[in-house]
């Protein structure tokens, strides 16, 4: 009961914050973010202390090295996460922007404007940096934000919510348009599911299993990816030099994101001559290889796939390998296996790549280039909140418009209806 | 378990399809919805015959005479889905479209393409016009549907299918692109609501019972209305006449819709002059008031509100009046009694009339005119889907525009990250 009062009462005053944010200007939102970058680096001392305290107990209760990485704090790190707050708020305002604008036979002239969503919830893991980036996203956007991060690193979470939302008030930004929920309780983030008339939107960043939870227990909107099984697929007409060094950079340049690529399907008339020079560059690399029958018959000793292997996000040096019939079998299976986010075709035929491009229903598809470009900042959109392999709202890099939704605004002069 | 299976393959159907509907070009849709509307007058006489069925059904158990009128058709109502499947076939096809289109410095061409979302749930009650409406929608903008209407218009719901899903196959459209559930039982549309991986938006359109059930029970992103508490705020500024003609319009010209005015809000400086001129014309169509206690000060012997009042949608004639000391208030109480749907201001003050449009947090906000206008057809985009409160994806009427989503098309030359 204590608990669930105290999280109401942050939701409340994030959704009372949301409703004042639409009055305060552009500059003073900008000028908010960059106060909020120069307090990240004055109190770095104090935020190396307080991250300490996480990274101590993370390592006493034994996580994986990986999972204590993306925890830890640095100078560097802080500094990374001014920088970031900084580009924010060099970015243009995506509100109150006239989309379209038409008068209807009556005379009524019908407006379409872009503004904030509201209140977004967002549900993370262990990286701390999310909290500011994820904070100065919400108020450059006018959202008011209620963040909830990995227990492993509350007091990190604590420390920069508490250093960044000092910077609010000599701008008249009401604090709590930057909530924090600092209970590691899970039933918190239970009951905060259901809170519908004060949440707009959902977005959850993690692992598979978090994004899941979300999913299923919310009665709030969810935007969300909930995996990355990215392919590349060699067409018999690819430039084979292309396509060796997109799948190295796809497959090794960081195999632990979600846009990297997992599968390889290969034209069979192009897999006798693709296929060993590939596996030659991936072993160097220590790329574990995995094939159907017919892989498995040109690349001898290599481990079989099983069906599920199709289906997973490996996140690590492992690449499944299928040769396909050609450009129909390709698509087939990456809209069977793939999880809709991010596709490549090498090919110089122009005929199949807009095949494949039109027929793969994947939030971003590629003709001769990485699926790891699949990001806000690569994508040039400034900043990057999260990607979405959902088919409403927002698809593939979500950054500041994708925060927004838009309102009609309706101009009479006593119009009735007949 | 045969229920299951039987609701499972028809989804798999839709899924199937709507990767192929991609391929049909816009005229054959057009050409096959025309077809759909033919159809439907040809089988009139059969449409009847069926609807006779479910009619008699309806007065046997005694419902509604306003449920019994939704649920009949005549040759009029015939003909008008006839039309409205012309009408759609008459728009512009809103998929494939270039939205925005850039260059990276690295030479990437990032083009942002209008798609289908991909299969479409629709969940709906007794209308039978739903039916033929939606699989026009759907169709045209290149959607497979999953339709669901209520039990009590089964027959009629299964001989509109019927009719419309026999002219696909002439333009290699695959039936399944227009599923029908006819199987009565709730358990049917749990288990829909479960499958996130065949459907990928569910659009309940029918009573609040209806579309807190579906919201409350789909792991599907969910497009919905909850009810419509629409407001119309007087303001000291406004001119009488206007103000009067509009709240009447609002009110009275269909009291069952979600986009009538439920609440008035009056300015306290025009409440004297204001409100006894609209009492005598509300009591003249048979409308019921209910005030505030300033307004039961003015307007002596009506009802008093109860805090529950402001939060209802009557869907009748009644109308719950407040006397307010300004826009300031009139806002706060919109957006905390409010559903967000449909609100108006009259006033000649365009600085009022500003703040007002820019500050409640509706889908639509007037000036100076009915919230009768928030529709599909009146606000000119030629059909509407529903209607939204969501603050993601689409808000307010929904149309073939609302039925897509966009995916991203990357054209490289060998890009790789580094």
């Amino acid at each position: 009961m204590v608990l669930k009062d105290k999280v109401l009462n942050l939701l409340k005053g994030a959704k009372e914050a949301s409703l004042k944010l639409g009055n305060i200007s552009s500059a003073d939102k900008d000028m908010a973010i960059l106060a909020m970058a120069s307090a990240l680096l004055k109190n770095t001392r104090y935020l190396l202390s307080e991250n300490a305290k996480d990274v101590a107990l993370a390592n006493k209760t034994g996580i994986s090295k990986a999972l204590v990485d993306r925890l830890t704090l640095t100078q560097k790190r802080v500094e990374e996460m001014a920088d970031s707050l900084r580009q924010i708020a060099g970015l243009k305002s995506p509100v109150e922007r006239i989309l379209r604008q038409w008068k209807r036979p009556n005379g009524l002239i019908i407006k379409k404007i872009s503004v904030p969503i509201g209140v977004v919830g967002i549900i993370y893991e262990s990286r701390p940096n999310v909290t500011s980036d994820s904070a100065g996203l919400s108020l450059k956007s006018g959202n008011a934000c209620v963040l909830r991060g990995g227990s492993e690193a509350i007091n990190s979470n604590i420390a920069i919510h508490k250093v960044i939302t000092k910077c609010l008030e000599k701008f008249d930004i009401p604090k709590t348009a930057i909530a924090m929920i600092d209970v590691t309780d899970r039933s918190a983030v239970e009951f905060l599911l259901k809170q519908d008339s004060l949440i707009d939107v959902v977005i959850p960043r993690g692992g598979e299993g978090l994004i899941r939870y979300v999913a299923e227990n919310s009665l709030i909107p969810v935007i969300k990816h909930y995996k990355g099984v990215c392919h590349l697929y060699v067409d018999k007409d690819a430039d084979i030099g292309m396509a060796l060094d997109i799948m190295l950079n796809a497959k090794v340049q960081r195999p632990g994101v979600c846009n990297a690529i997992e599968k390889m399907l290969v034209h069979k008339r192009i897999a006798h001559k693709f296929l060993p020079k590939a596996a030659g560059i991936l072993d160097d690399k220590g790329v574990e290889l995995r094939g159907c029958p017919k892989t498995l018959k040109i690349l001898k000793g290599i481990r079989k796939a099983a069906e599920k292997d199709w289906y997973e996000e490996y996140l690590d040096l492992i690449l499944t390998v299928k040769v396909v019939n050609g450009a129909d079998e390709a698509i087939s299976h990456i809209n069977k296996y793939g999880s809709r986010h991010s596709d490549a075709i090498v090919t110089k035929s122009k005929f199949t790549a807009e095949k494949f491009l039109k027929e793969v229903d994947s939030a971003c598809v590629y003709h001769n280039a990485s699926t790891r470009f699949t990001d806000g900042y690569q994508f040039g959109m400034g900043a990057e909140i999260g990607i979405s392999t959902d088919k409403i709202h927002a698809r593939g890099p979500m950054a500041l418009e994708e925060l927004c939704i838009y309102k009609y605004i309706i101009l009479g002069s006593g119009q009735i209806r007949s």
